[in-house]
């Protein structure tokens, strides 16, 4: 017996051929009389109908899955008799984003979403394998916070028995802290950012791949960490979710040993000798300059990934360590994923003194600092780490046009349903 | 070479005792001279300071790891000159719970708080191992949510760009969303809970271990898969995490390979039999009964589990599926571990007119459901999952006397921070 959804029905010359969709794949049923297809027909049972079917098994060479089934009983468990808004047993769905989000509830169940919100199940198996296996421990920190934030990004405000409380932003304090606790730790969770982005890479609630590590030599340790997950990861889809990347026809990318790196302000030379485009003045690096500087890994060094190293300390957070020989730049880092920034991570301080200095050079009150600063009190050792956005891994993967389609059901500035 | 925190420091006729702590465990290291020494005296560095030490390596029968250092040469990483509010290089931590929670941040370094922070991880490792075995995919569910509610549980209340949003109090709609598409799926992800209780056993924001599972029979198909998740933890806990279990001095449970089961109406009547407490006509179990009907399960079945099955319809919530043969009553579970609730679940609604009828039944404005309505419309098979809360398993596991002690960094009415 089998059991699932009738994912299509064709008739042609007196025959029906059902296909019936379970989470695994398809499988095709003929009915050559109109006696097994009557429970169906006395409960009105379309496309999208839960049934089971019993049926001798045929050996078809060219079915899906290579055989079919005849001389049908089925019996109808949850009966259909609307046709869903957008048809989901096409094999290319078509309907506008907008639509696809709007009844998400169905439309995830085409082959094809279901597929990226598989890879994204992989890439978090592949990130906590991979940091399973090298000592890490994985934690769970709390997303309602009393204030302090780490950075720029606005924050949700909360109703708190009366008092206002936020949404995390990220774990970054708590991942921190727990490496006095652990040494290295890893969270899967959601982050929540206020930010009134309406484009096609944001979304305002999305899942962080966060780990961090104590006891490092200096970025790059963090960086050659990094690598090892990406690769677990890739290697992960390749042996679990082969159908998965085979129907969304997606080339996995190579993880180099060595994933090539280069110095900010290096980058930026690169940018102009090769393109013309002057930013040397600027202490970011622009979309466009991105894009040129992943063409050119990959020309250079046969590379998907770029670790661009050493950003200007003036646009990243107050807890970033500096590079010890060049303190206005940072012992920091980006990597770029075929042009785009996929990952932010680097050194952080740790030394008591040294937040202390680095708040007061922001302007920001030691006070609401204060639990994260009692970390520090009480001896850190030299740590950092990165943050990974599975959405925006998700959609550079497979390439599809509009992180929301990376994601099962989106939160964005007009969106809080489904 | 090893890194670590220096965690305790005894001088005995002119030797010094040094005991590194890093996540792993302790090494003691022997001076014998002041030069030896001077490295800390220099920094003025005390416990906790973050050190690496470079010694001659001696066995030791007697010593924690059965070896200790020699002639050392001590470099100071991160010196701390202060000691901690709460010692916590005392094998018992024995501060007031307020004063260890105020100072997590660092209490947390204590070896048995960190024992019971990795069973929390290993937890996790667990029920996901034994899913991912079974067919199961991972999946995030959004935070954030419009509105509509499952249960009377209240909800913190969000400001989402000027209109009013809710924190999930469960991933419940959304999981069984997610059966559509996946058939078995599970989520480990934080839940908030906006009730005003002050009780060791209720905290206000959890880590919920959420599984949801189509094409089942009834709800024994689920507590079968739960005993399977279970016995999935122990083995894990007892197979990876052997030194906290020791540490923390926690005998693990067996879990029979049949975990005994009661109706509701027979729990009732078994609490009156043997305690005279007559609770016949309420539609819940007291913790008292529940206390009893655990000492009763371990007695006749010597189980530390039991099954309390078919709570009233009237208890539990509107998408609850009733027992076809006493519509009264529901195909739900409570299962008590040592005398108290540790998981719900049981066997939901999947009929569109089932939904339609249970809403008005409850009084439930259908329009506040629409999305949710929208996967039954489209076909769902009977299904049904359970919800186990982490901090809960922790605390009955391990004994702690607050479940706050549980976590690394509760939450509750009065509590932000750390």
């Amino acid at each position: 017996m089998v059991t699932g959804w009738l994912h299509s029905w064709r008739e042609m010359g007196g025959v029906s051929f059902l296909v019936l969709r379970d989470a695994w794949g398809t499988i095709q049923a003929v009915a050559e009389t109109e006696e097994e297809l009557s429970p169906l027909r006395t409960r009105e049972a379309g496309v999208e109908s839960v049934i089971s079917i019993v049926g001798r098994v045929v050996a078809m060479p060219q079915a899906p899955g290579g055989v079919e089934l005849h001389n049908l009983r089925i019996e109808v468990i949850s009966p259909v008799s609307v046709a869903p808004i957008v048809p989901i047993n096409k094999p290319k769905l078509t309907a506008r984003v907008e639509t696809l989000l709007d009844h998400a509830v169905v439309t995830n169940r085409h082959p094809t979403r279901r597929a990226i919100l598989r890879l994204g199940a992989g890439a978090m198996q592949g990130f906590r394998a991979s940091l399973n296996e090298r000592g890490f421990t994985e934690i769970q920190t709390p997303k309602l916070v009393a204030g302090a934030t780490e950075s720029g990004a606005s924050v949700f405000q909360v109703d708190y028995f009366g008092r206002p409380a936020y949404l995390a932003q990220s774990p970054q304090f708590y991942k921190q802290i727990m490496v006095g606790i652990f040494e290295r730790v890893y969270e899967v969770g959601p982050v929540f950012r206020a930010e009134h982005h309406d484009t096609t890479r944001h979304i305002n609630e999305y899942v962080s791949l966060d780990a961090e590590m104590g006891f490092i030599e200096n970025h790059f340790t963090l960086m050659a960490l990094l690598r090892s997950v990406l690769a677990r990861i890739i290697q992960l889809f390749e042996e679990q979710y082969h159908a998965e990347l085979r129907l969304l026809n997606v080339q996995t990318p190579v993880v180099p040993e060595q994933i090539p790196h280069i110095h900010f302000v290096e980058a930026q030379e690169q940018i102009y000798r090769l393109h013309g485009l002057d930013e040397r003045a600027e202490p970011d690096l622009s979309p466009q300059g991105e894009r040129w500087l992943g063409e050119w890994a990959r020309q250079e060094f046969a590379s998907d990934w770029l670790f661009v190293t050493g950003y200007p300390m003036s646009k990243r957070p107050f807890y970033t360590h500096p590079d010890p020989t060049r303190p206005a730049y940072s012992n920091s880092f980006d990597l770029l994923f075929r042009g785009t920034e996929l990952v932010t991570g680097g050194q952080r301080l740790h030394r008591f003194e040294d937040y202390q200095a680095a708040l007061a050079g922001a302007g920001l009150p030691s006070e609401a600092f204060e639990s994260y600063l009692e970390a520090f009190r009480y001896g850190m050792p030299p740590h950092g780490g990165f943050a990974i956005g599975l959405e925006r891994l998700l959609m550079q993967l497979t390439g599809v046009p509009n992180i929301r389609l990376a994601t099962t059901f989106p939160r964005d500035v007009a969106r809080l349903t489904p």
